[in-house]
């Protein structure tokens, strides 16, 4: 399957209840080999969640630290939260040949496109609004307040899809993940990301 | 996995030999409802070719008046022999919403392109160009001028490969038909290609 030598950045965005986690971990699942950025975060840890799995957990002041040194491949402020993607971390396992799945919003996404060209945007759709509503309902982890708050800014997300190369409706979360995969297969057959395959049968016309 | 109404144009091109009928008979197997578009030839049938399945097979004269009516997309000359896709055929299948497969050589991929941007072009390489040679030796139907022109012509298609989408090296027979299976359900995921979907979600902004 795997053609050119660096890996790929495949940047998965959408709203909150879209499913994206759920999606990313079946990927995991069928691509062990696949990287997953972990995040630095300023947020509170939700239940289950791990440091330095589900997200580097840190402080404020250690975030600013970091953000000084230019140490974010982009950051994201959410409700008065920070995250941010460690630059030097996803450098690293793109060099190794890694493919590295990016969760990060459609600001971030635009930021990384223009210091990763060839980074492949997704952005991932619920069936329909209400459905978001009932699954935001069924995580039952935010108060109204905050799911008001995260719908309104799913409608801000939903308004960049245009700038995505791919949309992946979230029907049924088999088909999805077919999706994402064909996405991932097929973008290592691109032209573009074949450069030295291509000089090669081109005989360097 | 189909989310767009209209079918998608899957251009296949590779030099003579490179497995493109191989990998087209498996996707055929796979995706039952995909369409091959026939094409017509003025060439002689070769052992086991049916009219109308491989071929249509017709007179000179019948193609020249095909050509002077408009009816083809693209036409190609090879070893004196005429070849062409026939319009209407196309794109009807295309209206149904079929996806429609494409045999054609580079310029006719070209041409196919200017005429249908959102098609997909695929190039399917041998792993080396002596694989090519054994190949087209295993086939045994052709004389040693006839392979001789072909491995020069093929010389000539690779140097075409840049302006294609997607290049997939046969390898492996089950990992090309994947590749290709790939590439066809992700571009059903293309943003480009889902403009109502985006439309809709995006608010019409």
């Amino acid at each position: 399957m795997r053609k050119n030598k660096k890996g790929l950045l495949i940047v998965i965005s959408g709203p909150s209840g879209a499913g994206k986690g759920t999606i990313i971990k079946e990927i995991k699942n069928k691509i062990p080999d696949i990287a997953y950025s972990v995040s630095v975060t300023t947020r509170a840890p939700r239940e289950g969640e791990v440091d330095g799995r589900d997200y580097f957990f840190r402080s404020y002041e250690q975030f600013k630290d970091m953000l000084h040194n230019n140490e974010f491949l982009e950051t994201a402020e959410v409700y008065g939260n920070y995250y941010g993607t460690p630059r030097s971390y996803v450098e690293k396992l793109l060099m190794d040949g890694k493919d590295v799945i990016l969760e990060i919003d459609t600001v971030g996404a635009e930021n990384v496109k223009k210091q990763f060209p060839s980074a492949v945007l997704v952005f991932i759709v619920p069936p329909a609004t209400k459905d978001l509503e009932a699954r935001l309902d069924k995580r039952g982890t935010e108060t109204d307040e905050v799911k008001a708050r995260r719908l309104q800014a799913s409608e801000k997300e939903f308004a960049s899809i245009k700038k995505y190369d791919y949309v992946i409706v979230n029907n049924d979360l088999t088909d999805a993940v077919d999706d994402l995969l064909a996405i991932i297969r097929s973008t290592h057959c691109t032209v573009k990301l074949n450069s030295v395959l291509v000089h090669k049968f081109s005989g360097g016309k």
